[in-house]
């Protein structure tokens, strides 16, 4: 599992930063990729990667700013030219649809895959199969803006089979009862429980991508315990009133509700053109006091999110 | 007077071509900009130019297919955003107004400028002022696509001040009358004819840019000893079967309409992504004989569109 930033700038594309979007990696997990948000020339950026969009499944999209929507038609349109043909599934606010539908219909763009959308009216649990949940919120912009929290299930854990073998237990369908958690009676006359042969379950993890908004509630209840919050900083410190007047947060508001949430890592993006080069690092040091694992990311960084190690935390 | 391809490729955007636009650019002329289609990442494409986004007041539409348009609505807010207020004429088919006021609307983009469309349903004189004229034909694509011929009008004679004070006409309102063509009887009794002092008119420049279509008639009327022909070029001398089941021109049929039409200069764009480096400028080579002053042009390259010398032609 990993986010690869395709788009780290705020409202308009600069030579530093294209506009809005990341790329979940879920191709371990589930052989797919999920994008959140996709503004103009997201498909450029994808060019210059390793993401193949035939493996894009689904799009969250936060908000219906021209930022977080403009490269949808292009991507889709390329998607189908490219080969791809699994299905794809759209969610995020209402107007989507129309705007998605629209941009294809007068091109005369026929894609050669089913596309879905699942237009979102309130937050809840909007996704789940089994080995993911996706919760939505709303959060706090000009214009109905959605927070996403991407829950992996715990994973049960695993049979010991070298320590079966050690214990002189051959392998068999007996193995398949041991794992489920069964007391079997083995051919010798040995009792011997399942629980004592299955390693400690690998608890799940959790990321959450805060679209754009003010200091929010919301934001805090969907990055609970988060391996990585993923969180707009359009603004610096001292700009809280400015962030305030155009529904943004500044990077201490952002590290603010990391702490609160108790998340293990905080990403920065969402950068006013404003800050260049090291005065966009510094949003970062700014609140080094508020919640130190903070960094600022930049377009085409990865950030892996590796499983907590068994027994930690 | 010159030509920046911001935009030279077809169909999808690579890593060495972005999808379809042009500039031409008319700032001694007229202090301004037009744009030829606004496929995806225009504005990203304009970023590392000097085009100001503001300077923009046309833009020519040759199709709705999707790389010739959906860089529109992000090129209007971000125009709007870095505080172009003048208004700004979009020309094309008919539909195209639709396509970017749903996206305007459903982002919520509020433009701080006068945005005008002109859907075109048949061609002919689309636009005229005191300097320029631009007219419009229908081509053979796959869907309704337009070319289009900007004149610029022939500059009037100058009057040839040095030869009038060699002759001792002194300077004064008699200039008015003779530059307008007159005949005036100066004080000391000459009579002097205006022509006599008039040099010569200065032909105005004819740039012809013919979008998405197979080899068409109207491509040959639009392009009639234009100075600049921009003929797209999708396919290779040898793909014409390939050129007609898409719609599309070999580079063969761009030299063809250029040899015809007497042009000046041909420049082949809408280069097909299967042709790179060396094969992209054998696109030139096999038009050698038929129009031998043929180039195939690459993102950014510009193109001076000079004056022919007086008297020449
Ligand atoms: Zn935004
Ligand atoms: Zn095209």
């Amino acid at each position: 599992m990993q986010i690869e930033f395709l788009g780290t700038g705020a409202g308009s594309p600069s030579k530093q930063r294209n506009v809005s979007s990341l790329a979940l990696k879920l191709l371990e997990e589930r052989n797919s990729i999920w994008l959140f948000d996709c503004g103009e020339a997201t498909q450029h950026q994808i060019l210059r990667t390793n993401i193949r969009p035939r493996k894009v499944d689904k799009i969250f999209i936060t908000h219906l700013h021209g930022d977080h929507i403009f490269g949808l038609p292009g991507f889709l349109s390329s998607r189908s030219f490219q080969g791809g043909s699994g299905p794809l599934t759209i969610y995020g606010p209402a107007g989507l649809k129309a705007f998605v539908n629209t941009a294809l219909k007068v091109s005369e763009s026929h894609l050669n895959y089913p596309l879905k959308f699942v237009e979102l009216n309130r937050g809840g649990e909007i996704y789940q199969d089994n080995k993911f949940s996706v919760f939505a919120a709303k959060l706090d912009h000009k214009i109905a803006c959605f927070g996403y929290r991407v829950v992996e299930h715990d994973h049960p854990g695993e049979l010991q089979v070298d320590a079966l073998k050690k214990a002189g237990i051959p392998s068999g369908p007996i193995y398949g009862q041991l794992k489920a958690g069964k007391t079997v009676k083995l051919p010798d006359g040995r009792v011997v429980d399942g629980h004592d042969f299955i390693g400690q379950p690998q608890k799940g993890r959790v990321v959450t991508i805060i679209g754009d908004t003010r200091q929010s509630k919301n934001a805090v209840k969907l990055a609970e315990n988060a391996d990585v919050l993923v969180h707009e900083s359009t603004f610096a410190k001292d700009e809280a009133k400015m962030a305030h007047n155009y529904y943004h947060s500044t990077c201490a508001q952002a590290a603010e509700v990391a702490k609160e949430a108790h998340v293990k890592r905080l990403l920065l993006d969402h950068i006013s053109a404003r800050y260049v080069g090291k005065a966009a690092y510094q949003l970062a040091y700014q609140v080094h006091d508020i919640f130190p694992h903070t960094r600022v990311v930049n377009d085409f960084d990865e950030i892996d999110v590796p499983f907590v190690k068994k027994g930690a935390d």
